[in-house]
Order: structure tokens, then sequence, then C-alpha cells
């Protein structure tokens, strides 16, 4: 099948997580292989890690789009690897190869991800991240949609990319 | 003057820019410029435009980091301009030149360097920009130290980079 | 299976291209195809293309990593697709994703590519490409294999991997 | 002075070089500095600092654009540097910031950059460089003059930005 044809989401987060997260980082995984989704991430651990396993190990297709230049630096559940030696440079990589993406938790880094989202127009999909509730009005308005479970947040993106 | 003796101050904010906001911008430029400081921004027009000019009009030095590929695309108040040909991943570029950065107005892009500022531990200090009221509590934190007049903005940036 | 057990081999030339060197570069694809390779290349036209043909209608995997921001820019014959929006900055990761490289023709893009396998310790192989014969001694060696055909090319490249 | 009315001519070449090419890079400098064009540079060690310290010397302007991510690494001679965080993609960087260019010694960074040069049309002098005169002929000709000494350099290179 043709590169074009497929639907490629983005699961951004942090790259240490706590067990909690980690389930939910899991479970949105499952359900973007479940969707025939490509799941596109930073390729390391925590949130990632567990987003690629979920996806992987239920016969999805990962890429992980590597901050340093060794492949080996990736998390274990990767279908194929792209290293850029880009280090922070390579967020804004992450997020416009995805027709959508899914913040889960994160920090300083997910919010660039999710700035450069907004800027290219690309919905996210936010569980247990970053909001600017006090913001919803004016020009500075961050443009994401909370969930509370990875099935609403798949749900919610779907809406997105019809 | 060897060039890790100075002092190097970004200003960010958006290429269109409100009368009021650029009056604000230009201040703060030429209040950097009585510092000493070096002025590093975008290059491109709106606030970046008017804090150069207000910096390069008092015999300040004004550093501009281009999007594009065509030094002339950049404002007319350049001392000295890198195109980069990077769009917007020389936000990040921008930001890590700085011992500090103002941030006056501004939309996503904007965000996405407040974002790397805090990634990298740089101060921030903002007037009219992105605050995050409800988040200043756990991991998920905006830094940024609010400022309501260029002066105020300057001098409490002064107070972080001793 | 993971990422890192893959072999990534490049195949780099110009955007344009004779019909004799589309021949050349879509029997390349195929015997890359043939090896179990990964074939990685800058997605776009010209050699780029030839091959992908090549190993895509022989069941193997393409990656094409483009130059600019859209995936519908890239050839018709990608498994998978990254978009950069770094034009020629994307030379140098299509080449660091490669375990070794296959250099047909090519201008000055490809000659960019080849200085960097060199510089970070990557085999290339090239077929009418480049050389420089007069160089073959002291620092200013480019290190570049000769093959006359795609078979002898894969067949240096297969010595040059193990 | 606007940043635009200025000419930036780029010295390129090895972080490590022998004395006598170190003393062809000072002389090479202080002419620049002569011409009253500014210096632009990879900001480090070998070829690039004792080309910046025969400008900064003289009273010219040099500007280093670095690899790394620290304002220290870069040589003494800087009256401003730029730290992009960019390794080996900064090596564009440099190339496209120039009017015109003059290649001393180097290896496959080196290379690189003429490639560039070549790919964005800006002319290059080489002293004691890469040279192909093999390849003199059809599409893939390396456009480099060569000169013999830093005051040729500089003439020819002069005569090229009229």
């Amino acid at each position: 099948m043709h590169s074009t044809s497929n639907v490629y989401v983005g699961v951004i987060g942090g790259r240490i997580c706590s067990r909690e997260i980690g389930k939910t980082a899991f479970e949105t995984g499952r359900l973007i292989a479940e969707q025939g989704w490509i799941l596109v991430c930073g390729g390391m651990g925590g949130v990632m890690e567990k987003a690629c396993e979920g996806s992987f190990t239920s016969g999805g297709i990962t890429l992980g789009i590597l901050p340093g230049n060794c492949r080996k630096d990736g998390n274990p559940f990767l279908s194929y690897s792209i290293v850029t030696g880009l280090a922070e440079f390579r967020n804004s990589i992450v997020v416009k190869n995805c027709n959508g993406l899914i913040a889960i938790s994160g920090s300083h880094g997910t919010l660039s991800e999710i700035a450069f989202a907004n800027l290219f127009n690309i919905p996210v999909v936010g569980i247990n991240t970053w909001e600017l509730p006090g913001l919803e009005t004016g020009e500075r308005r961050l443009n994401i949609k909370k969930a509370d479970t990875p099935q609403e947040a798949v749900k919610l993106l779907k809406s997105f990319l019809k």
C-alpha cells in the first residue's frame, strides 16, 4: 500500500512516565493499531515506548523518529526507526508527520510539540497533559481537546480525521 | 570584544502586531541597547522589527536569525543577519542563543519558543503573552515571569542574568 | 522484527535521470529487495523513484525521507515516507540512516551525500557517479568504490556490510 | 549599516591544520578584513580560528556559526557567534550565509560545503583543497577556482562578487 494512503497518528509524551501513565500509553497504542493507523513517535522510552509496545504487540506498525544518531537508542517496539541527530529539532518532524496527535502527560518538550501542532493546524487530543483553560479567548488559545481515556482520545481523534 | 563576553537577549513575538504592542516592543529594544546587550530575534516583522528598530536606532547591536534563505527578507534594523532556511526549526536556534528572553504577545510560534526556553533552562519574562496560571503546580509548569512594562521586564531579566 | 535487526541501504542520485540510468536504478532497487534490505532514499523522482519502483514491485520495503512538508510529493513507490521540511539539510539524514549507500549518477546534492557518508564512515559504492582519481593520496581522498553494474554494486556493498 | 549592504565571505577548512595552512588562513582573514567584508565561518579551531584571528586582529568583523550548543566552544577571535546544536547540518548554514567562499585545505566536511556552494550557485575559490580535474566535463563538474595564494584568492573572489 502506498505511503500516502496510510493514516499516521503521533503519540507524544515524556521519556519517563509513571506506571499509570504507561498503562494509558500502552492502551492508546493498542487502539491505534486496531484502527490500522501507523503510530509515529520520538522513538525513545516512557510514553513513547509504552505506546509502541501496545501497538507493536498488537500487530501495528510503529515509526520512531529518534533525536540522536544511533538506531539502537530507540525503544524495542519500533517497526522502523529514523535517526536524525537533530536533538530537540526533531520534535517538529514528529509533529508534521502526523494526521493527528495524542498527547499523554509530558513536560516542556511535549508542550513544544503541541505548539507546533497548533502552528501547523494538526489536531491534538490530550490525556492528562497541558491545558490552558484561562486562555480560551483571544489569539493565544491552545487548541487541544481533552479526553479522559485512550478510548475517548481515539474516538475524538477519529472524528477529526474524517 | 570577544563574543563570549557579550550578553545576548532575545525578543520573541509575532510577525504582525498591533500599534500598541509595537510601541512596547520598540521600548523594550531601546532598553536592551541601553544595557549594552545584543538583541537576538527571528529577524522578521512585527514585534521583531519594532524591537530591532528600538535597539538599532539607539546604537545597539541586533542579530536576526531568519527562517528563510534570503537575507533581504529580514527587517531593516538588523546589524547582522543569519539566513537558515530552517523555517520553524529556527525557533529553537533563536532561543538557545540567548542568556534570557523577553516574550511580547505572540501566538503558537512564540509558545514553542517559550517551551524550548523552559527546556533549556533559559529565563523568560513575558509582557502580555502566554501564561498558565492554572498550571503552577506539578510537573507541567510554564516558567515565565510576568511584567507589565518594558522597564519592568528588563529589570526582571537583569536580576535573572546576575 | 525489530528496527535494529534490519539492514538499511540507501540509493542516492538525481531527481531527474536518463532512461538508461533509470534502468540501472530500477535493477539496483530490485536487488536490494532480493537481499531483504530496506531501501532508504530521499523519496523524490528520478533515480530515487526508479530504485523504489524496483524494490517496491519486488515486495521490498522502501522509506522516503522527503525534503518538503507534503507526503504527496513523494514518489508512488514508498512503503513509508517521512516529511522533514528540511530541504537540503535532509541529505545528511538520508545518509546517516544507512548501513551503506549506492550512488547512481547524480550531481552536487549527491556529492554532498557522498561527503557526509565519508565523514560518518559509511561505505559508498558508486555507479557512474563522482570519482576523484587524482585524489587517491593524502587527506583528501573520496572513499567510494566503483561498480559497473547493479549486481556488482550490491555484491561489493554486501562485502562491506559483513 | 544595514545587514544587507554588507558582503559576507566564508572561510572553510579543517578544525586542525598545519602551521603553513594556518599562515595561509591568517593572511586570508587579514585580506578579508582589509576589503571590509564580514568573515563567516564555522567558528571552531584550525583554519577557522586562524582566519578569524587574521581578520579580528585587523579590525574586521567575524561571525562564527557553531555546530554545538555552547558559545564558549567558539574560537577566541569571533565578534559574534551563533550556536546551533546542529552538528554537521550547520555546514549548509555557513555556506548559504556567504556571497562567496574561500576553501583552504580541508577534508570531507569541507567537501560537503563546496558541494552545497555549488548547489546554491555560490562562488568558491580554493587554496590547496579539493579539485576534480578529471571531472571538468559533463554534469558532474565541481565548480571551484584554484588560487595559489590568499592574495590571488581574494582577488579572484572579488571579481566574482562584482
